[in-house]
């Protein structure tokens, strides 16, 4: 919720005059005292206050609550796992790892009941993947607003996962030829149920009980999760408990009257799995003010739904011209993927913007061109181009406001 | 603390077998009540009990203190933060980052200090890197015998780690020809110190202060801690307020009477700052007992300071013959890298083992060619194969025992 509102000093000449002023800064006297001893468990530091931004939660009900990550005050591409976002649509229940269960019928030939025990024991794999809220950035069709990158674009966070490829449980099970679609139903309270194809589950999906080397967090899905790789996050069933083989989606309430995308001409988009490519500068971003003319470091996060990121751009002209950003490894696929830029500034009022490309060759839209087709109806699937407006003050403020 | 003792069914009719059993076993009622609200800052589920192994942590004096990493229980190759492992000489100090600074000085044209605001500002990098204490696997010289992969070789982690090339601070400073040594030292109460080679500094350490997207953890080093990828830990230097140019290394007491190889000769081996390449199976490990013949799904970690692990080597004979294990992606050079291979057991009693290969070609010792090579006089820089005994009954225990 502290948005720091720090600014960034560049290179060369601009870091030497600032650090200049530095050399007469008398350094603290380090402490001479023992500290304190080891830990079964350690903690954040008593000094850091960085926490997820609460969307409406105190008066509204559960199930339109969201907490978004810090993108501004996060490093790298791991998101702290008390930091990743929450959305979720009956609360967070609190699951005994020893009694829950994961149970896989429907067209199958031996239907299955597996212990988290049992699915600790299978082989597992362990993979960096973001996950997107399809809801992530719909502030921002309408005009948008929202003051920071945390409050219009948080409901995006990347971890390490760790699971069972589904592909080896529904072996395991003999799924039968009719066989397509999966139902994934939670055990929340309100069991969110999503419907899979069977290409996807047999191709990249797992079922995973770890996050960043432990067991994954209650928000989250805890004690199991289904993981859908570039899929939007709604369809990654928290609190996975049931798995349902079926030959045609189940069309639940969530894949109909909500996360479907009603266009312009009152036709809806449905089933829109794969999260497109996205990027955001998340320093400096709105909220933060730059100290004056100079160089800074621009840094931002890429992702994409469909693979890997090839390139990002970024514009500090408002889009007039675009220069090929850094891009950091790790690039993994479906993955954040970290970019940096510098940039000088000559003081004078901009837009800034980043824009990126996949290996499938797709471009990330202007705002502009994505409204051109889909129209102003829908909440979900935002992908459009960020502009932050800079002032000739160094005040930096959401361009899409 | 607490060793899972957890077994690994394997593929195929093994899995089956397991499972069928499970059929019969009713799915727990998920809860209907609206569960817990979104939070600020997260935590894990009340019921995750894994901890950090606390080794002389009451009665001696600090300094003779370590937290170790149960690398039973952890996954992938992120290392939580809550559970990297410790090793600090003084207790971990309590330091305000609004007053804590580093200084350089000594051989260069402008003597600087910084506060952590201001590295903040400037270019970053976020990198995966492994940190080992060189002290690591100590108990295994002389015969071994701690139970566990944890109690034994718990004191290495992996993190992704963010902060500013210390070479970017040190051409700020303007180095002097004749500064070839860096004197790094902490703001702990002991000040902590030791020498760096110029080259190092200019290569690729860090000075960071992310750790896993977040602020790096007080027993870390918070808020300022020096990252030379591949070193030793205890060069790492924690708490870092200070660096000295110098044209000879100062000869600290951390790189004299301690964190020296003392060999059978009499000689030492000094200034040994790359951790050789080192793989451990993890799972199963010592502590776990297999429920009986069929097929493992073995895994573990390989890591090495010189550069990328190329290939890692399982045996499940004692040593006799070796299978090439599967190498998870990412892997990252002078990172935790996970590898997995499949044995089917026939029941017998038995050893496995692992050997890790870098890029340099380097190959991981036996534990006889290691002990010919440096004799049994010291405690650092043990990297020998580690060796689980399974008996008939399933148990593992520690193969150097």
């Amino acid at each position: 919720m502290n948005h720091s509102r720090r600014w960034f000093l560049g290179l060369g000449s601009v870091v030497s005059a600032a650090l200049v002023a530095c050399r007469k800064a008398a350094p603290a006297a380090p402490p001479s005292a023992i500290g304190a001893p080891v830990s079964g468990y350690g903690a954040r530091s008593h000094f850091e206050k960085t926490e997820r931004f609460l969307r409406n939660a105190v008066a509204p009900p559960p199930e339109a609550t969201s907490s978004r990550t810090p993108l501004h005050d996060t490093y790298g591409i791991i998101t702290p796992s008390s930091l990743h976002f929450e959305r979720h649509h009956a609360g967070v229940p609190d699951l005994d790892p020893a009694t829950h269960t994961l149970t896989i019928h429907g067209l199958v030939d031996r239907p299955l009941v597996f212990t988290v025990d049992e699915l600790k024991r299978l082989p597992s794999v362990s993979r960096i993947h973001f996950l997107e809220c399809s809801g992530n950035s719909a502030s921002e069709w309408k005009g948008g607003g929202e003051p920071t990158v945390q409050r219009a674009h948080g409901l995006t966070s990347c971890s390490e996962w760790t699971g069972v490829p589904l592909s080896t449980l529904l072996r395991e099970c003999g799924v039968q030829p009719k066989g397509t679609w999966l139902l994934a139903e939670g055990a929340d309270a309100c069991r969110l149920a999503r419907s899979i194809p069977m290409a996807k589950a047999m191709q990249d999906a797992l079922v995973v009980y770890g996050q960043n080397g432990e067991a994954i967090r209650p928000e989250q899905g805890y004690p199991l999760r289904l993981l859908l790789p570039g899929f939007e996050g709604n369809m990654n069933v928290k609190w996975l408990h049931r798995l349902k083989i079926m030959d045609q989606p189940a069309m639940t309430r969530w894949e109909t009257s909500k996360y479907t995308d009603l266009l312009a001409d009152g036709t809806a988009r449905q089933f829109t799995f794969d999260m497109d490519a996205k990027s955001l500068i998340t320093r400096p971003s709105g909220g933060d003010t730059l100290a004056g003319a100079g160089v800074y470091e621009l840094t931002g996060l890429a992702w994409s739904g469909r693979g890997a990121i090839t390139r990002v751009d970024v514009s500090t002209d408002g889009g007039v011209t675009w220069n090929r950003a850094t891009l950091q490894e790790p690039v993994l696929p479906r993955a954040h993927t970290r970019f940096t830029w510098s940039w000088r500034w000559d003081g004078r009022a901009t837009m800034l913007a980043s824009r990126a490309v996949d290996d499938t060759g797709y471009v990330q839209p202007a705002r502009a061109d994505l409204v051109a087709v889909r129209g102003l109806n829908s909440n979900y699937h935002n992908n459009a181009i960020q502009q932050w407006n800079v002032a000739a003050d160094g005040a930096i403020t959401n361009g899409n406001a």
